[in-house]
């Protein structure tokens, strides 16, 4: 069936259809992310109609300007079977799947692009939701990035930054925290490494096809990513990794995530830019520092020292995975939660339980030495608290140590260990 | 001449008796240092009638009960003596060179201290102003702390802190502004020691007599900040570096000088105490980061996340020299100075000359390269403004560098450099 068959019946028979899925497929070929114009068009009209007035020439000027001659062509088909191929799939907006509350920020911020139609489709920078996203990999893409961290910072890292990193990513893996980075040399791969380390799920965002991760070089890193976690790009299947593109695809790793670990910067560097992106868009941001003696902490110290108008800190310093959970863990006042969680046995703990909780990782189970330190108390508090926590069926001990216990079965459970 | 008889003398002859200087020398071994109701008690009756009525018994209950039985004792020429041997004196505030404008801080302090008097008379952290100071050098104690920083940190540095402070040290010197500090090891030391280097007159305020300088394995170190600087105390000659008296001492670092950098502090330790202090004087607290693995910037790093409660950072991160300048050089709004700078040739220039001019140190010239890296200029256009800052007698070719023109003959004249 063709293209125009297809959405001709999608069309007619609503939500649900086919043709939708690879109508978004079609956009995400037909355009550059991140062009305000063209997400706008689409959200305003659904995909459906949006394609089909693209290819029927009915689309205003501007609009076809930006799709050229790719109006006429059609990869649709191709590029999913394409992802089909190598375990991925293209993620919509109307599936369930699609992260729609951490993407919320960015729709919200295309209401502070500028109306100069001109400039905003030439920008790298603009924060525009993606019109879909290309997954590979086996976890729901909303539930790994529900609670999740971004840790980003230079590919010309030093051993301290990317054993920074490593640790990091272990320590928030092992916490039940999602690690999302941009798959790069350095930071980004040592970041990657010790959330796989934990045994923990990653994400990585790419800036070209799932199906080609680049750079070459972390192949094997990126493969084991894809294994455990996944690999997102909003870039179809066999897309180049081009320069520019990596600006784009950086508002994603800032919105998709509470907060973004900027772990080693030159001066005035990308992961800079980023980590301004983030504060846009209401993430924390935070800073790991390094010795002042360092190339790769000047970048850091920057941002650190960088104050708003009104006197506030732009980013918070952060010296270990406890501080970082300080920054994104509680449900604040300036990232409240798409809908109450449940109530759950979880309520009505003292603070040093909560503490303790929060302390154990949810898979391996650690020592009640190792939950002291992570907690911030003495052995002996831990010891009084864990009876209870077992009780209330909050904490499991697996022969070897304690840890979270899974949530108990039925719909929505997740909010309990939350 | 007795005391009693040498002050009687001084009650009717008023200021400029000798007597007032040896009634301060008194007062100094009378109580310890940092007692805010011996404090009190001195400023409202005046040294001389203070003592009279301490030694005649006539002084309220609660004060003979500080001072006990040293009031029928009297060390006071004995003292002045001894200071006078190893080339000190006694600054007292009657003198011109009493630093009045910092230490006014500290009064203004006293005013928030609470009336509880067991209670102050025992707290080694009360800000309080001394009541005399012992010095020991050739140096004006006022000019030296009129632009002055104190670098402060942990006795058992790092390399890594060491060259930092070190480097501090000297860039600051080098700039005509006097390091401060405690003498102690580590930290301390380096800081002295980049001084130094740079040929700059630094301050060591210590915590026992300035004639027996402590640590004893520092005595090299402190006899060259003697030559060259000077070496402060509140405690008369021969008295010992008791524990207590390096917490009433630090409230003095914090109060001569504009600011404090805290270079390496293990956690919760005394140097993040006296940053507290300083900002509790309204001087500015500055603090250089390290790798986040290294217990040593653990306390820098505590202090560099804290906010007061309007969300305002107690610390601000410095790297470099130029950072600390940042904070001290300018003065703002909340860094009065003592009078307005009388208008010199300085008022007028541009912005890049006063960059240029603030570049230039006071005592070894530098090449225009290094003026341009420091000054964040190109070096032609240090090349282009240098025969102006040279016509107007701002600066001066040494014959291997530009350096400041040493001030205009005259009094008050230190205003055009400043």
């Amino acid at each position: 069936m063709t293209l125009d068959e297809d959405l001709e019946d999608a069309a007619v028979a609503g939500p649900g259809h086919p043709g939708l899925r690879r109508a978004r497929a079609w956009l995400s070929r037909a355009c550059e992310p991140g062009t305000i114009d063209f997400w706008r068009y689409v959200d305003g009209l659904g995909p459906v109609e949006a394609v089909r007035r693209l290819r029927a020439g009915r689309a205003p000027e501007r609009l076809r300007a930006l799709v050229g001659a790719r109006a006429g062509t059609d990869h649709s088909l191709e590029d999913l079977r394409r992802a089909e191929r190598c375990g991925a799939r293209l993620v919509v907006p109307e599936d369930d799947e699609w992260p729609a509350f951490p993407l919320h920020a960015l729709t919200l911020a295309t209401a502070e692009e500028p109306d100069d139609h001109r400039h905003q489709s030439q920008r790298t920078s603009a924060l525009v939701p993606p019109v879909a996203l290309w997954v590979r990999g086996g976890p729901r893409l909303d539930e790994l990035v529900d609670r999740s961290v971004a840790i980003v910072g230079s590919r010309a890292s030093s051993a301290y930054g990317e054993h920074v990193a490593a640790e990091l990513g272990h320590q928030l893996g092992e916490r039940g925290w999602t690690v999302v980075s941009g798959g790069a040399y350095g930071i980004d791969a040592a970041a990657h490494r010790g959330a796989l380390a934990a045994e923990a799920p990653t994400v990585a965002v790419l800036a070209c096809g799932v199906d080609r991760p680049y750079p070459a070089g972390n192949g094997a890193l990126l493969n084991r990513v894809a294994d455990a976690g996944l690999l997102v790009s909003e870039w179809p299947p066999g897309a180049a990794p081009h320069q520019h593109r990596f600006l784009v695809r950086n508002r994603l790793i800032a919105g998709l995530t509470r907060g973004t670990v900027i772990v080693e910067a030159a001066a005035r560097s990308g992961a800079t830019a980023t980590a301004k992106r983030a504060a846009k868009l209401g993430r924390r941001v935070m800073v790991v520092p390094g010795p002042v003696t360092s190339a790769m902490s000047v970048g850091c110290h920057e941002l650190l020292r960088e104050e708003s108008a009104d006197g506030q800190s732009v980013a918070r310093l952060v010296a270990s995975a406890a501080h970082v959970l300080e920054e994104v863990g509680a449900v604040g006042a300036d990232l409240a939660e798409p809908s109450p969680r449940p109530t759950g046995p979880r309520d009505g703990l003292s603070d040093l339980a909560v503490r303790v909780l929060d302390a154990c990782p949810v898979r391996i189970g650690v020592g009640p030495e190792r939950l002291a330190a992570v907690a911030g108390c003495e052995v002996l508090e831990v010891l009084r608290v864990l009876p209870a926590l077992e009780l209330a069926e909050l904490v499991q001990w697996t022969g070897s140590g304690w840890r979270l216990a899974p949530p108990p079965k039925g719909g929505g459970g997740r909010g309990a260990a939350a």
